[in-house]
């Protein structure tokens, strides 16, 4: 039985519908579900040049999938849509599939979600507040939850995220970071099944603040958060001067590095990784994984957009699903 | 003729001594001054159970040289060396060998210097205010520097070094980022040889502020400063997003980065040339190359520090007076 991954095309005049088209015609073997019209996804295909088996999704599970074929929970466009010029009524029809999908995954009735591309400001020019599909999906499911992104060579937590760089100092508070790796530490437990995870967690300032020359927060915040915690059992390592964390003999210490601002480690998992790279969400009582790149408007409606980091999220989702199972199967023997 | 490469060997009881005994035992071809205690060197050599065949240095040239001999310019050490506990005792003769070297390399007694690393703890315990290498070095050629680290692969010059994260946006100031840009771009057609270097900028905030979304200083400070020297015919590019910037798609676009701070850029050169990174420093009168790492007081003494990056700095050296003599011999014909 093929698990149930719900897939949201994003916004209809971005790349999304596209890059759902090309992972259909993967032989990945996954019960696809696309969230989304019906006809936009046609029309995608048609942009790619490629024949699209939609069959309307009826709940149900299946063995196998012809590449080139998808379910689909049809969730009409209020217009239809110009690749390339995002259109605000199309605002509520985005948000209801994401709804759509969080509440599927809630219900058991999706496996896991896969998001491709939104675009915010097409939201926020319907008048509808909204920063985001990690904060959309956290909002609805009551959770804290924290971005990872993630290579099959390195994951990476970020302790601050979208923030100008001279207010993450601010950000990180005893208590912000203690959540932040709790909810790292159950993630590595529960959805990448390892048992004792083992987490590397990185200096604010260069050095790691070299004691306190170059910076106080190591001192002031951090290695205070890293005694409690690891006085309850947690295998942290650090504060980890950022530039030495990622050599090739440090990787083998630990499970993933959390990060404490964007630019400190995303460099580094990027260039070595550029179309591989997912981005997931801890913290949600389901699993969400997606591409890690925008809507792309100058490439939408080509045909062209390369749907890697979308093929890399799903194979991303699929590998945390079979471990859910593993585990779940290892906790009832 | 071998080129005359002047090599520091830092603090005494730090691994730079062993390090030099390392570097002169490869069949690299150069004419390596040691400009160091002679017998501080034969006891580093025993320590390392090598042989070492050191000649006093009387300025001329040879056209070979066998591994495992070098020249040496004595400077005698204050007291004797205890590896791994660094005397204050010895500071003026650190200092004295890099004053050496650096008059050597400016009366063109030495094509370049390679550094080893030094204890600046224990020259300040000596009463002496010194903040490392390159601010000595710039202080004494009267000449404003920039710091660049390089690997076969990268070159990234920074904006800001050693400070803590929180106090970077304020020290980056149009005046300041200018003479920087301006360093690196004749550095880089005077040292490396590039007629028209192109530079890329970093952000200094994700996604390099996304128009002011994230961060002013994109807008305030370092896009006013790329259009005046754009203007004035230099090839830069950004302010780029630093997370993209390195994946191998835009590496093929410029020549060096500039990033705004240590630890934006350094992670990636690091965990992908860790023990081939090489620390210059632009600006000065002379070529000089230097090892990215310490004195590893731990393992002074026991024969087992790696010479990798040593023996990096001083190919990048050797490469550097090359492309020095190539560039001359053309200005010439």
């Amino acid at each position: 039985m093929l698990p149930r991954l719900a897939l949201t095309a994003g916004e209809p005049a971005g790349i999304g519908p596209e890059l759902l088209v090309r992972l259909a015609a993967t032989p990945l073997a996954a019960n696809f579900v696309a969230i989304a019209d019906r006809d936009l996804l046609q029309r995608a295909a048609a942009r790619c040049s490629v024949k699209l088996d939609l069959i309307d999704d009826d709940g149900g599970q299946i063995d196998t999938r012809a590449p080139g074929s998808m379910r689909v929970r049809h969730i009409p466009l209020a217009v239809e849509e110009i690749p390339g010029r995002p259109d605000p009524h199309n605002a509520r029809h985005v948000l209801a599939t994401l709804t759509e999908a969080a509440e599927g995954c809630r219900g058991r009735r999706y496996a896991a979600v896969v998001t491709a591309p939104l675009q915010k400001s097409s939201i926020n020019d319907a008048g509808i507040p909204f920063s985001g599909h990690t904060e959309f999906f956290a909002a609805q499911s009551h959770a804290d939850v924290v971005m990872m992104l993630a290579s099959p060579e390195l994951r990476v937590a970020l302790a601050t995220t979208h923030l100008p760089l001279i207010n993450v100092s601010a950000a990180i508070t005893p208590a912000s970071l203690e959540r932040t790796l709790r909810i790292v530490h159950d993630e590595l437990r529960a959805k990448f099944g390892f048992a004792e995870p083992r987490i590397a967690v990185l200096g604010l300032n260069p050095h790691a603040g070299e004691n306190g020359h170059l910076g106080r927060e190591e001192i002031d915040t951090i290695i205070p958060v890293l005694e409690k915690l690891r006085a309850q059992g947690m295998r942290l390592s650090g504060p980890l001067p950022a530039d030495t964390a990622f050599v090739p003999a440090q990787r083998q210490h630990y499970d993933a590095v959390l990060a404490m601002y964007h630019d400190q480690a995303l460099p580094v998992l990027k260039s070595e990784a550029f179309d591989r790279t997912v981005n997931l969400t801890l913290g949600l009582p389901f699993i969400r994984t997606s591409v890690d790149h925008g809507t792309a408007l100058d490439l939408a409606g080509s045909g062209k957009a390369d749907p890697s980091s979308l093929i890399a999220a799903a194979h991303m989702a699929l590998d945390l699903v079979a471990r859910r199972a593993m585990s779940s199967s290892q906790g009832h023997s």
